[in-house]
């Protein structure tokens, strides 16, 4: 049902521009049995440039452990050619927390997609700052915490999450409309592994209530963004947006109301190329690869 | 070929929302022969709120003259209700001033759709402040002016610009890419008559060169935004948006290549909708009716 | 949370074009108190045309009962310039069964908004032919009926259908991915008030296993139609539809997960639009009033 | 202006899938001094698919002439694995003939885009049925042919264009609205590089006036296809699609002017991607690389 099969693997990588990157990648791989199934590479400049690319492979035939691969790969051309990079295997699901505070919607469309298998991940837990939604967690058989959190409480809910998903080995946060914001210090230890669904078309309406402010302006298109979480608030990388034609008809309230279709399709799209190993970011931007 | 044809009239209204408006104007149409063959209507409010109304109706059986139509609906309707209100009819074409710097699409884009007989609306000049598209105004056979403009010679050029739409009765302007900031005194002239088209989804990337602000930025979908000009700086109300989706492979010069596209569909639409009387300007916000 | 309050009522009107229709309705609803808060009109042609409105009117100020209202309206009005008619009150919730198969995105999409209270229905029942679904039904309190049905055993499965629909007084269906067809006797019952999904872009791809027609013709957009049920598969008047862009990479199944978002989308609008009143039924088409 | 330097060439592969073409192909081009600046690739299936590859790459640094690079690529790589393959470099502009009858926003657009170089081709003609755009022609400086076609005299027609475009050594032909069929006989000495815009979304809609279909079956979207002509009408490998949203207020000629703009669009983009060798046909469909 994954739109990869699980003895896939995927290559991602991000260096200076060089002639013979793909050449001696792909003899790399070549010569270790591992078929490539899809390469997509990007240069932002051929002279001088920065390289991105990203490689899936077949592992059946590997002639190496998953292991090996990865040290040999290390040694003989990331090394030399410098490269930043990581080997993931499609067979290891990553680990998700889900943050919610009481909107539903975000979090419903996650752990429907996810029951049908339509996102590879594993969830250990979602974490909320209100109670509301410990049913919705228990439909789906996902553990649920509630941690309360405020400003004034910050520090030690912080604390008592971070425990919690270290505890868990945790690999990323989805924060599906969690209305807290997150500490530098907390941020950092998930640096570009939380992905949050801002309710606007960024960086129009950054902050609080995004579709009064939109109502306000008079805007013809509302929309959504899912990006990484940074220190600034609303301005990190964005990873996909999308928008929906309103009319001077609709109030905030009804802007609000169809910006939630919008909002569950984008995150769930970026969540999907996020567990794909699609994404590489760069100068607070992304690069994502062959997304849909 | 126009959309509405020249028999047609279009009444707006706007005024305090009270039982009955509905009512006695169409009870007014009546009377006088005027069959209504399109009827919109929003009210911010069913109680206190503000009511908006747009009517199209057939003038071949009116049992008054044009004039004698918009007196009596003064006296009879509009005065008792404390109404503002225009009555225009469609055999009589507004005329339309464009300006333009170097950039050729927009003009480009209406001039081929005023040929066609899209837009209906006389064109008596275009005007730009470089010899660069003298050309093309001439094989459109419309008359162009090059009035140099530039801040230190901005109020010389304005009373100029001024001068030559008052001789031509000019009514409304399109500034399609108009590089230069028009004063408040000269927008006030035509207030909520000049259309301007920006390029980026406002309230995102306000001010000069938004391919490059969208660029680094990282957006994944790039807009335009047509809207009246007022004396804020692309802040005045928007008339229509659009967007197109974008990916990280494509540098400013290209969005601004893609961009066109939209820029030119975006203004389009926005001209024939203010041709057509279905935009009225409330709290710096438009509402459009019925449009496509 | 609906967009309509429970004051609010509908009158929709098809007739023969005529001068003074909107004059002769909007009297009749001002003498009796009914306060207009939004109308939408169309004619197919000012002459000799067909004549279409929509009111909604606030009912706190009625001089008359709602059973009243209508019978006056009858004599008064329709009866004179003869039209077909219907008044609606927002207070009285259409009773809508839903008939699923296996798939569950249609339905727990349904069944997620209806909960928020975006769809202001009432769910007797949710039928199914197969039992997978029931846990769902349960998850939200819907009682759910397994009835099976297959070509031999129709006219059986059908009216056992039609017993338990009639005795819960049920006013439309939704087909939220219903693997059977139904029979012309079936569906005359509910004439215009069967909604159906369909999973591509119609007119293209009728009938079986559309994503793996779409695949096979290489279409660069797959979509998904919501319509009314007629006896001609798949032909029934289009409601709404929608599309997203696809490309070479994506098989037929991919094609299908995709395409499910859509499915979704489609259906939820082209329920809540027949739930408000907003579709008229003309010439195998319909018009929808003021959609969004 | 064009998106692709003169200094750049591209290499499109369509081969069985078998391990080692990714590096066999990137290390011939290393081994010569051409610096691969985009890569991008697609398999039917990992076991036993269809492979195919586009690269782009610097030809500043070749260590052989564009003639030495071609053929020793067939010898050392083309022939041990089988590969169909081109090579084509951005500095040989593809000469393209542009058909037409007497609608002119088709051409308008290619014309228009060409002479700002968004278009890299040259242009040595432009044929027609109808005297009626000449002017067109002439005012962009292109030569225009105005050869009669009908059914009665088809054969003598198509032999005088296929003398003209032999003579200018036309490399493909873009009916840009025209209206005659061509035979089977003229297709084929163009196979694959005659592109056509159909005005509506395909499979909907084949054959003459698809306008008045949509509207007489009340679509909520318009389309336009871009398709190669094949034999069989209207049913050729799709390249691009896009639609735009229609109610039930427009009547065939205002969906005809809506579909225009989509028309317009969607020629251009399948166009640029014709002339960027993005595009490789596949069993009546297309796969279309990195468009946008």
């Amino acid at each position: 049902m994954y739109s990869s099969p699980s003895t896939t693997a995927r290559l991602l990588i991000t260096c200076l521009d060089q002639p013979g990157i793909v050449y001696h990648v792909t003899e790399f791989l070549f010569q270790y049995g591992a078929n490539i199934t899809m390469l997509d590479q990007y240069t932002t400049d051929p002279i001088h440039g920065t390289f991105f690319m990203r490689l899936e492979f077949e592992t059946v035939h590997l002639t190496l452990s998953s292991a090996q691969l990865s040290s040999c790969f290390a040694t003989q051309v990331a090394k030399p050619f410098n490269l930043q990079w990581q080997i993931n295997f499609a067979s290891t699901h990553k680990k998700m927390a889900i943050f919610v505070s009481r909107h539903d919607h975000a979090l419903m469309e996650l752990l429907w997609r996810w029951s049908r298998k339509e996102l590879a991940m594993d969830i250990p837990c979602i974490v909320s700052n209100h109670p509301d939604l410990a049913h919705f967690a228990k439909s789906f058989s996902v553990p649920f915490y509630h941690i309360e959190n405020y400003p004034a409480i910050k520090t030690t809910a912080e604390q008592q999450m971070l425990a919690l998903l270290t505890e868990q080995e945790v690999d990323g946060i989805i924060l599906a409309r969690y209305m807290q914001i997150l500490s530098p210090e907390f941020i950092q230890y998930f640096e570009h592994n939380i992905i949050n669904i801002h309710h606007s078309f960024l960086p129009a309406f950054v902050g609080a209530d995004p579709y009064r402010q939109a109502h306000h302006k008079g805007v013809k298109l509302i929309g959504a963004t899912a990006h990484y979480v940074t220190s600034e608030l609303d301005m990190g990388p964005i990873i996909e947006q999308d928008v929906i034609r309103v009319s001077h008809r609709l109030g905030p309230k009804q802007l609000q109301v169809l910006g939630m279709d919008i909002e569950r399709q984008v995150l769930a799209r970026a969540v999907k190329w996020y567990l794909q190993d699609r994404i590489i970011v760069y100068e607070n931007k992304t690069i994502v690869f062959d997304a849909h």
